[in-house]
């Protein structure tokens, strides 16, 4: 009998990989690979193609982790996170924004990424269809998908610089309901910010639906054009998404924090005893001290306005003339479809010809990514006016 | 129109939480709460409720640690881990198995918390029924839930050593097809373990089905009454789950790894890139160096021998005369239904009156639960004694 069923079917169904984990990809990946290759032979790779700044974490929370270490046992923390921390986060959006947030709402999670994970399955059931912008962050839709849930892909346009607006979110809710909607000011790969008055008109008209409303803000704090708005402040029933690893420089490290709506607490709580136990321990203590370090992080975030500034002047003498309004993070999204109808083939040319790493704008937009790659500018200044040099010698 | 949509409905569809997202809280939070408060009121509480070792990381992880935020920027980490932390572990199944494993199999997760959603959804398709023991550890059923899968559950009784048999689990498998399995060896709650023959003809049983099978080796290192069994050694398509949380007191880091069949490498880097992006840095610094502190924890293993024996022969003379065989890991999974039919009273009023807090066994096992308490041995020998003392003092 048992012998009967050791199958080909059965040899199949113990190798296969579920459907659910078939997610594409990041064409940036074999991008970076030859960039390595680049290097394994001796060149120099301006890197403009990885989103993570190249500075590191405050020195205050490096002090906080070695501290830490000496003096504690690294434990498991409450699952919302360490007391303190949600405290400190609480009194951050007070000091930053002038509005008030209770800690209660203040839910710590293992950078924005596990912060996804647990707002998906908070707020939607499988099949319902969550709106996000194209382009967008690719996992945005990978991690929907993968939780069951049905990501619909809305495009934005410079009419509405690139921001999501009520009118077509509306449009897209009236084709099939929808259940949420995510945006994220500064957005990526964009570098575009949202105005209060665009945020506003788009909460309200999504929560007058009955769509729920993500907000994600890893990039606050990164803002030049004018300064960004929380959605915390414009709904209590908005979702806030926000992370250590962007303005705090504290990518490796894996800690981020949510602001949820409130009747979201106690569900997210239970979520996140089962789905992570809690956040890493070290990590909560260093972010909490980052904020002490924030002079030194308003250095770096100079450092980014220069680069930005290199960026917007010298580009169009290089060649590339089209790119978006770059308000905030430190992102660029360049139009280069003068060049090319593919740009994949254009960053990895680019790369070959004028050793400057970019990623192909189909990883954050299959509808129109090939004519779009993102620069992040996220490097030194000396970095970014040799990189302007080499595409301009390039493209010449 | 807009105002005609802001319903009471569209209130509630912007405030409730996902069904989902109803997973039970632990019954033992309140038995921790309950402790705090003795606490807080000048009494002295023995803690055996929560699964977290007394000891700290290894001090050469420590080190490791404390040598990383001195020269290194906290960078994210490639999606499966550092090379050289996979091909440490691949090193320590050489070393401590006596059997090779390939590092490309190896996934570093961020605790196994991680490791299981991976798992779950690379191996399984929403609706996939899957079947766990009860008693068991309960996020293995709250995290299928959440993802859409069926915990399946199977009792496991004294005529097996509460080992799940190949026949139990064929049995299931003929109500309603089964596509996977997970059992742990040591286990949680129980302590118990199972024999490498046990372990071996379950995967035979499950593989010639089409069931796939997932093993929870997070208590390895800690076996008593024989060695532990890797199911990696038994079948390449068995999924293995370990962490650094229990044999290297590591809780707080949140780091834990996987061995992975072949096919599934590729699917689980993609969806961990998306899902996480990476694990944590300095954890996955720390982690490697762990393995050169076995010294260190080996003398932490043989504390959990003397705790293990304390209440072997210790509760029985207090009044507690049945508990099952204690194994491996650092539970102790007692019978006290000749005292009460609702275990959770029982614990809360051995918290009250003696001062010693554990798990009532409805965490673990819906079924019988309420017949049995957990106790965890991982504090001092001193505190054990006290703890039979004191139980002893209370059942008279």
């Amino acid at each position: 009998m048992l012998e009967a069923t050791l199958s080909e079917r059965a040899k199949t169904v113990l190798t296969a990989a579920s459907g659910r984990s078939d997610v594409p990809a990041f064409m940036v990946m074999d991008v970076m690979a030859a960039a390595a290759r680049i290097e394994a032979a001796g060149g120099h790779v301006i890197h403009m193609e990885v989103g993570q700044p190249a500075a590191s974490a405050p020195k205050t929370a490096i002090r906080a982790a070695h501290a830490a270490l000496d003096s504690m046992r690294i434990d498991y923390t409450a699952a919302l996170g360490t007391p303190s921390l949600r405290e400190r986060i609480a009194r951050h959006y007070r000091e930053s924004y002038g509005f008030a947030v209770d800690s209660s709402r203040v839910v710590i999670t293992t950078g924005s990424s596990a912060a996804f994970i647990l707002a998906f399955m908070a707020m939607f059931e499988p099949g319902d269809r969550v709106a996000v912008t194209v382009p967008g962050y690719p996992p945005y839709r990978h991690i929907l998908t993968a939780l069951g849930c049905e990501p619909v892909l809305i495009e934005t346009s410079s009419e509405t610089r690139h921001a999501l607006t009520g009118e077509a979110l509306l449009a897209a809710h009236r084709k099939a309901p929808l259940k949420g909607v995510l945006v994220a000011s500064p957005a990526n790969p964009t570098g575009t910010m949202m105005s209060r008055e665009a945020l506003n008109s788009l909460i309200s008209a999504a929560e007058a639906a009955g769509i729920r409303f993500i907000s994600d803000e890893i990039y606050h704090g990164l803002d030049y054009a004018f300064p960004a708005v929380t959605a915390a402040e414009l709904s209590p029933d908005a979702l806030v998404i926000n992370s250590f690893s962007k303005y705090f420089c504290m990518t490796g490290w894996r800690v981020g924090w949510m602001v949820v709506p409130e009747p979201l607490v106690r569900p997210i709580e239970r979520l996140q005893q089962n789905l992570s136990i809690s956040v890493p321990t070290l990590s909560q203590i260093a972010a909490e001290a980052a904020f002490d370090g924030s002079a030194e992080m308003e250095e770096v975030k100079r450092g980014y306005l220069e680069n930005r500034r290199i960026l917007i002047e010298g580009l169009p003498r290089a060649g590339l003339t089209k790119f978006l309004p770059a308000d905030g993070a430190f992102y660029l999204y360049a139009d280069v479809s003068d060049f090319t109808s593919d740009s994949f083939k254009f960053a990895s040319e680019m790369l070959e010809k004028a050793n400057v790493a970019a990623t192909p704008g189909v990883d954050f937009d299959p509808i129109h990514g090939r004519q779009f790659i993102r620069f992040s500018y996220a490097r030194s200044a000396q970095e970014m006016r040799e990189a302007v040099e080499r595409i301009g010698q390039w493209l010449k």
